[in-house]
């Protein structure tokens, strides 16, 4: 594929069509691992030491060693070099607990092309369902196996809720607690406007630290807009001005659509582009 | 390491050592696929059928191919007649997406030899924690999309409980609801008894339909046991007269300890494991 660009730390850029992972490896065998996605573009990696953090923070959930944050970015700079394709990518790291047996992490990064379908997304929104997590809201407080706010491979459910949203029309999901609170996408960070007010969900109900909503909530005063972490449920949703998907690399998602439900922007979704950059 | 075995479905016996999967693999980029562990002994492999039953059934629900069952019963008969090791083997069977974008799933199986760990267990029992599994026990009935009773490979939360069982001086973990219930172990399906009638939680719960569950219960009126699928809290395995996790590869192992609490097993375990080939 054109563009494809595959590093393994410590041991530098790989034919990314060449297999390079035992079936024994515990990311393959058990999603024992955990990752980040990045985006790039013009040659800048966005974000890159909010990424490293959040990965380390992932890793040490999962008793993996902290990552060797010089050693990812001797190779995220390599691989941000090499890259030949036009456009933005994506660049993904990945960290596993290694083969079985050996106590060595497996390590690598692969940067792909951005697709088309995501870039017509961040451009023109998103229809949404909102589907139940399964999960009390605070169910997390306690339970740090649950691996609430943990950035792991184990996705198979995030997948099975966006394939199930796909069937009956969707493009992504909100996932709401049994008890009816909104948490988070399967990929994406859930950000809402009353006015100049922007709001998104607690890191308390066991989602994920988003690092694009990070990045708006600091640069938010700087473009007219006051900042709020608080609960919701999907009636407040229906209810704000404007509701949005925030990730790393399709950035900002405007929801034209929730719940079968057609909804507008009021406009705001020009100024929140503008706060991230686009 | 001696007597591992590999094979990959539609190609054979390939060496173990030798790295297979490429890394946009969605079976570690996103843990999703599923799969089957089951025992070989004496080039016997146990359950074949069931286990290729279960993982057509895990396959339906992830989207993915039902399974080519004669042509893993061709790569199976190969591999245990290629195993040189002694003793029992474990033989692990996979079912990835395969490479994001190809539509073919990858498929391979994996056979290595069975950890004294894993054999002390089974002659000796285990001690055992309760742990909180985030979900009231209900949830799994009309939310297709959190996979309850789909064996995915996203077991990070599995491996998690696993490790936090260790640091509490533990071996294992029975999984309990957020409203109470008794629902099965990481890897494993909780029976216990009463005298002669044997119990174990149903899978409307969302867990595992149990293969060696499954032949414990066939066999159980020919070792003079009556059976029954019901619901129960952890009280009732503490008032209960023996309490066991099966699985296939350990086949049972007598709960000695549970939440601190020594226990016995009214001498039940050895008609147990009688009625499962012991």
């Amino acid at each position: 594929m054109d563009g494809r660009v595959l590093g393994v730390l410590g041991v530098g850029l790989v034919d990314p069509d060449t297999p390079l992972l035992r079936v024994d490896d515990l990311g393959v065998l058990r999603g024992d691992g955990c990752f980040e996605t990045l985006r790039v573009r013009d040659g800048v990696v966005a974000g890159f030491d909010l990424h490293l953090a959040r990965l380390g923070h992932s890793a040490a959930r999962l008793d993996l060693p902290a990552p060797d944050v010089a050693a990812w970015q001797a190779l995220v700079g390599q691989m941000v070099a090499a890259w030949t394709g036009p456009g933005e990518a994506s660049l993904r790291l990945t960290l596993t607990r290694g083969v079985e047996g050996t106590g060595v992490p497996t390590a690598f990064a692969l940067m792909t092309p951005v697709s088309d379908t995501v870039l017509a997304q961040r451009r023109d929104g998103i229809s949404v369902v909102t589907l139940n997590r399964g999960m009390p809201a605070d169910v997390h407080e306690d339970t740090p196996w649950l691996l609430g706010g943990v950035k792991t491979i184990s996705y198979a459910v995030n997948m099975a809720a966006l394939r199930h949203a796909h069937q009956v029309g969707a493009d992504d999901v909100i996932f709401v607690s049994t008890d009816g609170q909104v948490t988070e996408g399967p990929t994406s960070t859930v950000v809402w406007a009353q006015a100049d007010h922007l709001c998104t969900t607690p890191t308390t109900l066991g989602i994920l630290d988003g690092t694009t909503l990070r990045t708006l909530f600091e640069r938010a005063p700087a473009h007219g807009f006051t900042t709020e972490v608080r609960r919701a449920t999907v009636a407040d949703l229906h209810a704000a001005d404007a509701v949005w998907l925030l990730s790393s690399v399709r950035v900002v998602a405007r929801v034209n659509v929730l719940d079968g439900r057609e909804r507008g922007d009021a406009g705001l979704t020009a100024r929140v582009r503008a706060a991230l950059g686009l």
